[in-house]
């Protein structure tokens, strides 16, 4: 099999380096270029020395990297950038994989009053699609922009999708009078490869705060897919808080239930709607997740509990870097390349 | 002033060796005895070597330590201990104070329900006073026996008290049809210093997970404390998570308000029912609390949102070892010794 | 290729799920059968939920297991159980990879001194091979059974070979009047899965202790392998300290040098040495390593250092579950099943 | 008692909060001013929420701080600040103590190699004395100016010093042909308050590096102490490393022997030694330290092993953030105002 031929836009963040980590075991990936504006002559391996003997690259200038002789090209920069040269690419038959913000969002508006700027080309926005494979699998596959979904956003969409999609088959499952709220706990490696003071160590390890509770960007995302389930608008509290952990999402998500709701046997219901994922796990009745369950994988990992008739608890686990970021991105990769979609994303999570 | 003569039963676990630090550096405390059946005969300062040079004393065997020679006596003990001897130690007029939960439920069914176990003093039961000091100040001061507010409900008790006081007061403000919601985060430490694989550092360290989501004990005790400030049933929804943290509990609360409730000014509310306490900081508005925040102090932080008109999120910080237990337990030590409240507990947390 | 039948025997510690991870990995190996006294009957995955969908395997008990069809067994217990099974294996034509030390030191009145035990099967331990790929790649390909280097002793006598093997060729290199000084520091996953009260969480983690300091069991192994490589008797102080990690080892080593010593150049020196070796990495000049740096790789990372005229600073670092346990294993069973060694072994350290 | 007027110039770093933690439960210290040209007009309580309700103060910009009033200043800066005040302040009467490195170092040409940088007052240097309490108390009392120990020359010096001082007297126990080896592991907070990627959470958390190993500022300080000590020079070799703790040092310190040396009982000679010292303890033979028995308090504790009948092997731990710099500096200032020596550094340890 010919192997894709891979760009990396941006890659000396976190989702950059995973990106390679998870590139550079891919048996039918080819990394062709790296850029980094900064960092344009930097031996990749210097800057991360895990890679060296596996990833022999130099970071180039993103105005004269190789890009055009890519078959994919990922963008794992800040919001903005991938906007800015996704026209010249898919022009040139490159498919996109943005990794930010840029794609997400399917109203221009709504990116505009979360993100603080317009949207530069909201023609292709109209075409791109959500980069969510167990979801949008279908419309991901023939995508040639994909707009990839948030690490705390695929939690909580997964967590929820059989829920919602219930309640639009059948009606009055969920209460939606009533926000879902999702109280969120995410590893520091979410919070970006940077020099901050909040995130030294010493001020961050053994240390647990919330963030962003009067409002985080990832909310407009998460209320325009769960309404895609649910047929209509799912209200959504969401607060985010920032764990001592290096890797790691668990989101325990609390669903207040209708009557008819209340007679569902929940389990059984996620057990079959994921019976064929490869990457969500319905744990068994009982089951308490923990993130470590999924250290390095790609792994989302669900066990549902039914505290009281009217309320449904889902706690979900899964690792921002791979399933939240990087390893998802490199699934759309394989769906839109037709591979196998679980090519080089097999790894097993690191326990202990 | 004369010195408070103090005893330990239990002292080998967290709670025991963090009464061991306050009372060592309180002015006017003097530890007369210290037991642990297994550990009778070491030296405490061979054991909690943090302590040598500053506690000259040898775990003692229970039945032979000179309990009665204090004016109170502290239990450190598993569930179950401290009912077994308040009898006795009351009779002589030694007050007694339980850091378990043996004197915290009212309803002796409800402990037996939850403690697998009937209680063996139903008359003190019956008089003894739940201890948690800004809400029970009063009644803990004339009291005999005092049954310590948890670790989890002293953050969840505290965090709300003055809206469950107002709703009492003026009514309608609270929405009670559905449960509130306390989705709390502890360090490691609140399970207590045992053997016990799942709290191996390998094991634990770089993860998170829920425990507990099918009932807790400490609800019950949460159900009686927020019923009692609302003057009716307040449903609770409690989920409890582990921190690779050593210490600090970390309570996200969810409340839901009525057409009423919406109209309050929480910040300034809260801001006057903790005005003079000196334990009690609420924060300024947009605030985030952190558990470092506390680390080694007996302070509670909180912080106040509305995310929607409907919803007040109350954000609680505690180190469960001071606070959440050994030092709200000397709090009580102080109050119902006449001490001024705050002795010995000045201690300032510990940052970075 | 036909399919490698492992066996592995004592599968519930840390180098039982590490040999799981890998093996579940591996192109041309199949679990045959994992055995666990106490957890006969439990199902892998209950026990590491990792390994759902991946490990589809019981524990069985030792006496039952069908050991008989394997390949290979590896033995991932405490010492003293490979030696007495080992016998009946090798009859059976099985190859036996012991991660314990039955089979590491070839004199037995040292392994008694050390292991309060009888050796139990010294005619095997005679043809026995120290599993130590680097150093004994030759003799371990047609060995029966691997007695399979320590976790430390392999940084160290990595670090050290060679330097030692120039001292034996050319002689005077290094002054052996003094002792070599190893100062190892390891993750807590190298004290092994087990409930004990000093690797509870808040026990252990923001905290680093030395241990082991009058004496540890990996002193005579390396004592054996150093003087092997160095034709003379090399005496070595060993102090080994414990890291708040999960993985990781990093060995700093001080090493005083001969006149004719002083004259090398030891980095061109360990480049020439290494040039070929998939899995140990000279890092360049002036690089400082980190134990993440090789975090779930079976990689090992060098670095030298020239304080003084004098003396030599070597910094190793490697992870002690695969490098230092596991992943070496694996790699032995490769190379005495004529197996390509890096096979199931390529995995990037994960970083973050 | 009157209370010593305070002074702190630089508050903002880790050094910074911990002398206002300390003074601010100091009984006879009032903090006048403190500084911070970037955060001027700040308040202390808003950067430090820890503090909140025990230091009502505000960020003042050098220039116009209220210095003149105090009875002593601290700074709190890097290196090159006091030096350019020191004259100003001590011609007023007003004490200085130094926490960086402008007044350790005797020798101005010492101080230019390691700090790029003319000294600015060499007469006010030739004067100052080199704080550190156990070592130059009587030299202290009477000081103006002090330059303040490092945090691992604290460990280091106090570690050697018995044995040094018993060279000095009988000679020829020590083997100083070869150097001292001090191996020497600090929490994070060791580096600074500082925004700086290498100190990000999710790049040192589980991770363990050497750093320095070329050189380290820190050496020429403890050469000249130990040297002083010996009564000849003393050569040492210092490889400092970085734990993902955020408090703590622990030096693990090899010393040769000569024959004469060989015969000597340490741990009376240690013990003796430190009899008297409050803030030295000489721990029980046999016992190994751990970082977090001195976690919060400013204790150093020590602990002897003989390897070999030629090497002593000397293991300290302190809190580097308390003896290591704040804690010693109060110490310091108590001394020279006379106050008791242990005012205000009581603090037990945290633990857990």
């Amino acid at each position: 099999m010919k192997k894709v031929k891979v760009g990396i836009v941006g890659g000396s963040g976190y989702t950059g380096i995973e990106l390679l980590r998870l590139l550079a075991q891919h048996p039918h990936a080819e990394i062709v270029t790296i850029t980094g504006r900064k960092d344009a002559g930097t031996h990749v391996a210097k800057m991360f020395p895990s890679l060296r003997g596996r990833v022999d690259l130099v970071f180039e200038d993103p105005a004269s990297a190789p890009l055009d002789q890519c078959d994919v090209v990922f963008f794992a920069t800040p919001h903005g950038v991938a906007m800015s040269m996704a026209e010249e690419l898919t022009s040139k038959g490159i498919k996109v994989i943005d990794l930010a913000a840029d794609f997400r969002l399917k109203d221009k508006e709504v990116f505009k009053k979360w993100y603080k700027m317009g949207h530069k080309c909201p023609e292709i926005l109209a075409k791109a699609v959500y980069g969510q494979p167990e979801s949008m699998r279908d419309e991901m596959k023939n995508a040639d922009v994909l707009g990839m979904a948030g690490c705390y956003p695929t939690t909580i969409e997964l967590g929820l999708m059989p829920l919602l999609k219930l309640h639009k088959e059948v009606g009055d499952i969920v209460n939606l009078d009533v926000s879902i709220i999702a109280d969120s706990k995410s590893g520091i490696s979410g919070a970006g490869r940077k020099a901050d003071i909040s995130l030294n160590c010493a001020e961050f390890s053994d240390n647990f705060k919330a963030y962003g509770v009067a409002g985080h960007r990832h909310e407009p995302e998460m209320v325009q897919q769960l309404s895609l389930f649910a047929g209509e608008t799912v209200p959504l509290t969401f607060i985010p808080h920032l764990l001592p952990n290096i890797r790691g999402i668990f989101s325990t998500i609390y669903v207040r239930l209708k009557e008819r709701g209340m007679g569902i046997d929940y389990q059984a219901l996620y057990e079959k709607a994921y019976a064929e994922e490869p990457f969500v796990d319905v744990l068994p009745e009982g089951s308490q997740p923990e993130t470590r369950m999924v250290r390095g994988s790609n792994m989302v990992r669900i066990a549902l509990y039914r505290k009281e008739p009217d309320l449904l608890v889902i706690l979900v686990v899964e690792d921002n870097l791979v399933k939240g970021s990087a390893g998802q991105a490199v699934q759309a990769m394989n769906l839109v390349m037709g591979l196998p979609e679980t090519e080089g994303l097999e790894q097993i999570a690191l326990v202990p």
